[in-house]
């Protein structure tokens, strides 16, 4: 009786990857740890992140592990690091255990490059007899990995009292171009609400917990055109928003006194800590780095709510929201769930993200760092609402007296 | 442009409660530690629980503080025990640090008991110039505390090597009965979906979370009949249920794993803890003592789902649900989040709810602990998704294919 | 090669204990509670502290482990209480967890005084049957536990909001007695130093740990007539001593940071709070309640240190020390090591002592809480450094240029 | 009245070291992570560890700090990095968290290099000039730090399972060699005790620790020519003492559950993992990398005991101890304490040995990674008693029947 909609894309649905796509993508890896030095590869600064090699060898195992080691012919590089590289897949076996991947010196950054070399070399060389979804979902597991590695390396940064810098490069400019955007005063849109559809359909890529595409009954809403700025969010720290139990929810509130929350997490007097090390903070630029607690408090005091993703799905699709994608994820107020009559892929990667969906938030969007061509307007991002070392971001949004 | 409904029914809509009303729920919360020995009633387990003194203390102090102390003559009886029996309610000031309760030796069992004789003295004699609604909340706060009372106990009860006995009372003695009730085979009752409303409407007594009635798109579903029994949950272990990864939510399984979990918390070899000692488990008897987190696992074995609150509801309002109330507090898959167009009531008591609404389950129905008359079918409980030391069930729910 | 030396005293030289001593020492222990309620007696404030009535229990289980279950016709009153009660002793077998002990609400002290009964009986019929050496150990065990009792009861009332007030009894009287005694101006022992002896011997009871008693070489040193008082402390304190790093052991120095310690334990505003409930600190009484490494930080301010216990007992026994016994316990700067040649008793009282040796430092004295006839000036008591909730206080002495 | 004996050696009494000395010194430093990654120089295993390029930076900044910063001239590299190399002296100042030093990927290595370039020159520049007790505490310090590098790397990699090897080099070529050198039977050499002296007297350099000489008083005893071997620890284990709660201080024994200790640190099968890398564990080797719990567990079981420092020191001193330095730290029953008229030496560098002197044990002699020259038989090193990453062994000792 149970519905079990295929929710990987059929071969004949999806293109096949060609050499181009999987060299450029892979290549964009490792671009991104170009000028940092090889002390800072191996850097972890909380049990929650990595270390940038760590992210650059985990998503060649990726590949090894669930495509080239069915290839004839193909020789993993070392059978040990299968066991350092696994990130949480429960199917494949025992892995590293994630707070201590930043003792892992070996194999050297060096080595991983090789290793990398000889993983994209086989993908290319294979491409063609390669399952074509899993090879596309390597490619997406990676994009996903680049810009987890830019916010660890940040969270890792941020520690250092000599507040270091990484290299310039192409998602950073576009993060320091993207710090405005916030200058117009606070527009509502409105939507009737009623019957919507939401969720992925179609032929492009996808990933599981984006279907399947299903009704949402939606009462009438206004959401903001714009993101809330740091201005605005210095205006509510101002106000006390910090002090005011009455704002939060009770488990926020116990983690704002525990962990000494008094602004967003980068904030540092009236500048900001980024990857271009220490900047001076804009107040028209959309404020980042904060908790759904933080966000959720923001919105209280502004007498709003924040979306639920079905509203923001909905109004994304139809309406002139700025700042949707390439910008900042934004915190929904919805916790992560399946969707009705979904179904997680089969076999080990069916771990990818169905077994997240506790006592996580959605975010949607994209954010600078997310690689051009990644977004999608279906694309469900999760976190605990307690984390702010991601590039998250506040939508507000509120009810509309019909 | 926000809806502000009022979501704490109005005088006119409510009768005010009479001091009858008010003398038979208060006699109840004594009735409840009959034969309790005094030590007994400091007794607290753990962190999350409390010690059934402070409940009989903390309920009078509810009526102190938001009715009594407003009545002119009414002198509380020691201006420092708001202090040590306030719970969470941050806008009435500091409190006694929670997991410390149970080193509050005084006041003495004596002292709450006479001062619980004051306050419902008070409460009888002022009860026509009292504030009804608030009034009503008082009551149904009390019944809340009662169930709690008797859970925080078992709880406590249960960390002594002893085993002790509760004296039995009508309340335990109707959890001796409900252990039955899953003879009959697994049924389906199916539910073609559609557009349903949900939610407290009229003029009976309600919490605001329970409001605004609202409508929600439901695809077609099918509930089970009856709740899951102690024998399906064991066939669930024997099919090696506890270390089988692929079943669990990730954080649930580091719970398992962290708390060595094996079985429903109060299963001990062929028997099951309880109030009134320790007792032969029945087979046909509803499982009970579960975590979301086991509810859910369980579910995937069975290729089902936990029902939402919304299909919960829908059910139970318009089908032959068995057990939905009186029996155990059945988890849903749906994260506690506020009702579109949700608002707290105004003033302390509006955190009474609105705060806990991260990284919660619901919970519907009532439990065997459950005073009568206290249960209702849009209730909303709601317990994090590890807690499984409320009298908590499972019942099923699946997808149908149009 | 080895030298096992008996360091139990042997039958010969101990006079058995009679049935009026027994009935003496037993009873005091029940005295100790009267006054209080039954909810104080099960209440245990931290994991080192236990419940009154665990007291109680233990040294019960202590007679009925080593001396009477082996008498024909003693039957324990409850084989299950066995593992309850035992404290420490890994020969006897599995035992509950220390930090639960206030979660036994059962056996109440209602079976606890009566099961004290049934032992006391047992020992006064059977005593001349006895090991007169286990018996006596017994004795000198429940008069451990009396002072235990009395201090563990203080730690549990302090946490107490209400700052409850235990009946005034003997003991405590006392204590208000001894709240005084530092007047005089601080003078100086002086010792000669050389060749000394220290440690029991001969014909009274004493624990394995006193003996041998053996040579040790002293320098030239002076010790203190008297305790530091609680006014000299206070002006340690003004001088910024919590605040000073260089005064302290870099370990207490952590300790200081983590726990936020700026005065002794009890020490409340001017006030100092007692079994006797707040009372006004008195500057010429001796300073009390504080850690080893309060009184070494205190010392080091002074231009003095803690004397060694080989220093402590010499003056003790030579010249006139003021407040040697029956006042507080004197931390020494010796850490807790065995004397050459100790070898601890057979079987499991072996692990009466023995098994402490490591981190930590021992106290000599007695103090107002000790049942009367228990010191001894070659008594080694012993706690870790961060220890504060004994009654201990400080001495000071230093070297003599010669 | 108190004795405040110089517990620096005067300059007149010691030899100003020579740019060759210096040169030698610091080179050796830089030597020994020759063949390493820039990865591997981060690695922080533990807290109580350091990454070899914080060692390296520290041991530059203890000679800019109390050295270099007052000469004419000398400009400090980056005024930041004092509160980054800064250990743990509080007169300096604030410093950065230990357990955190593994997340400064900067100053990167090149960086920390180059540094120790100009300290290296501006000490040889300046050497005639500078404070020759603290240019030789700096020396000395360097050589400790030294042995420290190599025990934390060896922790670091440890934890790595890829088990890599660091790059055979001299120290690590003479321990190899040291494993072996117990396979003569164990003897015993017995010492008639009486009134000894020990502690550091005369010209040469020492730590204020070993001063002053004094006077002790020992009892006859015998101590062992030899270290105990790994082949006699395997005989310990494979008679239960990891087991056996009656061999075991009550301490020890509760980190061996806790931590699952059941054989040394760095056992591994047949094997000992080494900075070799793995290793075929030799039996007639002595047996390394232990806590004080297990040398006592050890001797308690051999029917003996650990030798006191005053013991060692004057067996060293007259018998032919064998394996007394050069081989292992060797754990005695004492626990750190300052000698009978101690007094740190002045000004910040009094922080150097003083405020340790809680809850730590004496080791004697030396390690095979302690560098040339640099070990006394007055020497005291000290650790927490279940410390076990650097290179410990075990003497035994036990009293002799006069």
């Amino acid at each position: 009786m149970t519905s079990t909609a295929t929710v990987m894309p059929s071969a004949t649905q999806l293109p096949v990857a060609d050499a181009n796509r999987i060299r450029t993508i892979r290549h964009r890896s490792e671009e991104l740890i170009a000028g940092l030095e090889p002390e800072d590869l191996c850097l972890q600064g909380m049990a929650d992140a990595s270390p940038a090699k760590w992210h650059l060898g985990h998503t060649s195992w990726f590949f090894e592990e669930f495509l080239l080691s069915g290839c004839a012919g193909y020789r993993p590089a070392d059978a040990r690091w299968r066991y350092l590289f696994n990130s949480y897949y429960e199917a494949v076996g025992a892995r590293h255990p994630r707070p201590q991947r930043g003792l892992l010196t070996r194999p050297t950054i060096a080595e991983v490059l090789r290793w990398r070399d000889e993983v994209s070399t086989a993908l290319e060389e294979h491409h063609t007899h390669l399952n074509p979804q899993l090879l596309e979902l390597g490619l997406q597991h990676e994009q996903q990995h680049q810009e987890l590695l830019l916010m660890d390396l940040l969270d890792g940064f941020s520690r250092n009292p000599l507040e270091p810098v990484a290299q310039p490069n192409s998602a950073l400019e576009t993060a320091h171009a993207q710090a405005a955007g916030c200058e117009a005063p606070l527009e509502w849109i409105t939507h009737e609400g009623g019957l919507v559809e939401i969720g992925h359909q179609g032929a492009g890529f996808h990933f599981d917990n984006e279907t399947p595409r299903h009704r949402q009954w939606l009462e009438p809403f206004a959401i903001a055109r714009r993101l809330v700025s740091n201005g605005e969010f210095a205006a509510f720290i101002a106000d006390g928003g910090y002090q005011r139990a009455e704002l939060w929810m009770s488990e926020g509130w116990a983690v704002v006194q525990q962990r000494g929350w008094c602004s967003p997490r980068y904030w540092r007097d009236e500048d900001e800590f980024t990857l271009l090390g220490r900047q001076r903070r804009q107040a028209d630029a959309p404020v980042r780095h904060l908790s759904w607690f933080e966000a959720d408090a923001y919105a209280r005091r502004a007498g709003a709510r924040l979306p639920s993703e079905a509203e923001w799905e909905s109004a994304a699709a139809s309406s002139g929201l700025e700042q949707a994608t390439g910008c900042l994820w934004q915190w929904t107020g919805s916790p992560y769930r399946p969707y009705p009559g979904f179904a997680p892929a089969a076999g080990a990667v069916g771990e990818y993200n169905g077994k997240f969906m506790s006592s996580q938030f959605v975010l949607r969007g994209s954010c600078f760092l997310t690689p051009a061509g990644h977004e999608r307007l279906t694309y469900r991002n999760f976190y605990p609402p307690a984390s702010r070392w991601m590039a998250s971001g506040v939508r507000l949004a509120q009810a509309v007296v019909a």
